[in-house]
């Protein structure tokens, strides 16, 4: 399928499925918005100006995206004819076992069929498909239309090809997509993500710093670290020029002991105010468009960055 | 005290000792190092040819840099004179109480006395100290030339003047430095990164992706996103317009049970050598002084882009 003629059905019109929506357009792909909510068109048309600075390849214009969209609420007429369905319901399995039963009944045989859920599989969210080859979880980061990552996980019903085709659709929009090689609960980013929040809430829960003086440390040393080389790649720098092996035997028998010392916070009432009331100082001032704005500058102008550098060394 | 005027005593010639002497004398210090290598000369020279295009505010000549640069072995006439001592020795009690001993009795009472340890405390480092009320520890990250962040955490003995120094002195080579308002073993960062760490050794081992698919993973999601919004900042934007307080209300009641779900690998010989053959798979084609070269390269331009979106908003 060449970009020019591709039709993408997103589905949902949630911070996810606007993200997509963006994107895709961005890409130069036509996109059919299947949305229940009455204003739909509006806050589609509010997502893509404040998207379409930050999109890749580079800023675009509103207008010259909106003209490749459409809008049909009825999920059958929505898939009609389309490559490719992006859904982006709520995290519902009966929610979505129904809508992608639908979906089964009225998409076209080659339709490649994507969910962004976050904690669901495959075969459960197709359990009521008369037949679930074509469907893959392609679970991406927010913001989508800026941070590279989609986790791509095929179940056991569905057909290596599809995933494959996955990893070639979300590859021709600009994404990097990672095959999981065995499903498992929330995949891996969030399962990262939620292992290091662990430790940050017992870090601002025992006083050691405030909410803000964490997301402080993390910006100026690991988040910047991990930014440009992943987290293993970094230790084997960190073990100069022995490497890895360097590292873990000098460190590694404090490992475990380090592990065991973690936090195990609970995410009580005492707990959960403590966090709001250190988020309204650190955040209250200013708008989330404001906010979304902020980051989308940032993480736009790394990737920019980066892809310098990597253009430089090529 | 002015920047032309100020020396910096730099003890050990480790990965982190050069760092800090690389970056002290990009910022315009006298260094001088006190090593007890008999190739501490050419080893400093080393790090400061491969350091150099890599220091703020922007490349450097290492002909210059080594104009500031004087050797002296002994600890007593090292630190003679001198206005800020950054310590880098080994990670051993012993090692590190004797020599800020010695430190104690043949530096000025001014001076301002600095260590990188990453998991001791200032009241037992200057246990053999008559009065350790101006020792702080000063935790970099590595490498300290490129990665702003440096943990500041005084002893009760420490005195909150030097505390309050060696921020000002900190920012005033252009670090970032996060005072810990508790001390804690292993600091803040360290410890997040640990977290990160036990999970991704957990995902390795149960084969649900490959360390470069890990790395991969991180490096194109949390990241870039940690690059530029802390873990909690990030959490209020995935909260939508209702912010944290929706997203820990919508997800709080899972975060527990993730938290429980998260892998507790053993670090064993079979796992070491899982993570060591894939490392080998892939860092094994390139030296360790390429791949400082890379990252740092990386770490530079994301940090150039961030300062260059500041000063865009400023």
């Amino acid at each position: 399928m060449s970009t020019e003629q591709r039709t993408a059905v997103v589905i949902g019109t949630g911070t996810i499925g606007l993200g997509w929506i963006s994107l895709f357009l961005g890409q130069g792909l036509r996109v059919r918005v299947c949305s229940r909510r009455p204003d739909a068109r509006r806050v589609v048309a509010e997502a893509i100006e404040l998207h379409a600075p930050f999109l890749p390849p580079g800023s675009a214009d509103p207008a010259d995206l909106a003209a490749r969209l459409e809008f049909e609420p009825d999920v059958r007429r929505a898939v009609e004819g389309a490559d490719v369905v992006q859904e982006n319901v709520p995290e519902q399995l009966e929610l979505k076992q129904e809508l992608f039963g639908r979906i089964g009944e009225a998409a076209a045989p080659e339709t490649l069929l994507l969910s962004s859920t976050s904690t669901l599989l495959p075969d459960a969210i197709g359990a009521r498909m008369g037949d679930s080859a074509r469907l893959v979880v392609g679970h991406p980061f927010n913001p989508p239309h800026v941070v590279p990552l989609v986790e791509v996980v095929g179940g056991e019903r569905t057909h290596p090809e599809a995933v494959a085709e996955a990893v070639a659709f979300y590859r021709s929009v600009g994404k990097v997509p990672i095959v999981l090689r065995k499903p498992i609960h929330a995949f891996v980013a969030n399962r990262l993500q939620s292992a290091l929040l662990q430790e940050s809430v017992h870090l601002v829960r025992e006083g050691v710093v405030t909410l803000s003086e964490l997301d402080a440390v993390v910006t100026n040393s690991i988040g910047l670290r991990w930014a440009t080389v992943g987290p293993f790649h970094a230790f084997h720098l960190g073990g100069g020029q022995g490497g890895l092996r360097h590292w873990l035997s000098s460190l590694g028998a404090n490992l475990e002991a380090g592990w065991r010392g973690l936090g195990r916070p609970p995410m009580d009432e005492e707990t959960l105010e403590l966090l709001l009331e250190q988020a309204d100082k650190a955040f209250g001032g200013s708008s989330y468009e404001e906010l979304v704005r902020a980051r989308d500058r940032r993480q736009t102008a790394v990737l920019g960055a980066l892809a310098e550098v990597e253009a430089a060394e090529a």
